[in-house]
């Protein structure tokens, strides 16, 4: 079968490689439909090995690279191991994409993308920019009848944002900014208004994005370069949001999520960071504000399936492009590498 | 009557000043018994005006230096204003320190630390290192008849580490680490104590501090000049603190703290810092680490109160000194500079 095969930093090879054999106990063989590129697929391309493993074998899976990318994915079930019995061959599935551990601490607790020895498909195993995969049962979520394959795709990437909703948490009435517009953050932006959020401000320098955070239900943009943007927000919700979300990972944003806060308001940072910021802790001592992570997602699949199938969250506008295997490097990595502002997601056909 | 004046730096003057008079409406009169010497009492000698106000008038109180310090008192309900219903005269009091507008956003939630005009007694208002002291009668908490005023003149700086506790919120069983032993990181490791944590870590390097806080009911005390500390507590406590407090306040120890914790663990920020820190907001989104602050209280009294009142805290022996209010530049505040690690809490006796 083909597959998009990362074997070092610029050097994704679109080859053929052996189909996955028939799954093992547990486990189920889904035929791909699509999947979506991600922002760290592309980190991998650009400046990896990130999060593939090369010198040492994954603690979970035991792989190294070469390995397929791609884990924003939909397909259907085409073959099941012994003892699985939450699918059968012909379900249409959106399958999560963490493989874990099921003994640590934090697996004990359900909250599995925090697992010690998290294994995310596609980055620390095999992955879905292939014709098929093998994945673990227990990643199954189905997708309904009416819910298209390209639609199914996306829900991975709502569940990373659905996830920090509900970490914040953002409860109704809440006044909102988010930080960036890009996938997370426009997924961000939808949930908080499907939350009941009263106000979401979006924080956003490119203008392709803008359109789109105006179209997906932001109250208004808010540009730094154009506008003292901390200022803005202060005036705009009487002294600070309820809740920031940091959908950005710079280390500028970062401090400035905090101060966008008002007086023991919630931040939550889903950005991944490739610098250090400079933090006085005062910012929290002086005003008891809250700031955790958000990672991956536990649990979202399920919901995030069901608001947009029940019509209220739409990822369709999400999707800018759509693409064929063959071409992902020169129309997927390429493409958003020199015009990362008009494109979201670009989805990748593997047959 | 006698009190110590806040002029400037390094000139804080015991002097003659008019005793206050009578309440007004909704206020009392306290007879001071005593009032301990606080870190930010002997900031404001050391480096101030910090809170003080210099310039222009304190939003709320309308008062500029020069005023009379002191915050963590006890004494005697001497005189009442009009409509005062709470407490009598004779009533024996310890008084929260939080004198605010009940109209801003966090007061009408009752988070009244985080008043935006709050004046804190002592600080932005005169205080209690004085015979006499208006303050008013929402701030009073009566203590019972067998509670001495010494203890009573505690119970301040015991509430700020209680808020902290329940800030976090430290719950039964939590593994936890209190970094600094001074007088709040003390308090905060007798409170986790009585609220059932399973195992606490004091960090500390000064020798003096050290035994307190082994007295005070630590399970080890580490220090960092000895010990790679987040190893450590990484080995003892299976991969992290389910809760740590930063109570010393320094831009080296909060990273640390963030790093202290187990994943999804929790993190509260009580010290007050000069410097800021370097952190890579990694640090929170790959961990889901929630790090907050916590400032004063909000309704801590009473429960403070009753814990020392039925024996679960014993907070004797964080007074370490007790002088007259003659004494308070020499025998207080240059004392507190120069045995630093000796002392914890110094009380002063008005009369
Ligand atoms: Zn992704
Ligand atoms: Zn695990
Ligand atoms: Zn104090
Ligand atoms: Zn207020």
């Amino acid at each position: 079968m083909k597959a998009a095969v990362w074997y070092g930093k610029k050097d994704v090879r679109v080859m053929d490689v052996p189909e996955p054999p028939s799954p093992p106990k547990g486990w189920v063989k889904v035929k791909v439909q699509w999947c979506g590129i991600c922002g760290s697929d592309l980190h991998e391309y650009i400046a990896g090995p990130i999060f593939i493993p090369v010198d040492k074998p994954h603690p979970l899976t035991g792989n190294t690279a070469p390995l397929i990318l791609g884990h924003e994915f939909s397909g259907d079930v085409v073959e099941i191991g012994p003892d699985v019995t939450n699918v059968k061959v012909g379900d249409r599935v959106a399958p999560d994409a963490c493989q874990v551990c099921w003994e640590c601490a934090r697996c004990r607790e359900n909250r599995y993308s925090l697992c010690d020895k998290l294994a995310f498909t596609g980055l620390m195993t095999d992955g879905a920019f292939a014709e098929y995969v093998n994945v673990p049962a227990y990643t199954m979520y189905k997708i309904p009848d009416k819910m298209s394959y390209e639609v199914g795709a996306v829900i991975e990437p709502l569940a990373v944002a659905m996830h920090a909703i509900r970490r914040a948490p953002l409860v109704q009435g809440d006044t909102v900014v988010v930080m960036g517009a890009g996938t997370i953050g426009l997924s961000a932006l939808m949930c908080a208004k499907a939350a009941g959020a009263s106000k979401i401000y979006t924080i956003e320098v490119a203008k392709a994005r803008k359109e789109y955070a105006l179209q997906a239900g932001a109250t208004a943009v808010l540009d730094p370069t154009e506008t003292d943007v901390v200022k803005a927000v202060k005036d705009l919700t009487n002294g600070g949001a309820d809740v920031v979300f940091e959908c950005i990972g710079s280390d500028k944003t970062a401090p400035i999520a905090i101060e966008l806060a008002r007086s023991a308001g919630r931040v939550v940072i889903v950005g991944i960071f490739e610098k250090a910021s400079t933090l006085n802790f005062n910012a929290l001592s002086f005003t008891e504000k809250e700031v955790t992570g958000s990672l991956g997602y536990y649990g979202e699949f399920a919901p995030a399936i069901q608001l947009v199938s029940d019509g209220r969250i739409d990822v369709e506008p999400l999707i800018t492009g759509k693409i064929h295997l063959d071409d992902i490097v020169g129309k997927g990595f390429e493409e958003l590498i020199n015009r990362k502002e008009e494109n979201i997601k670009i989805l990748v056909k593997p047959f």
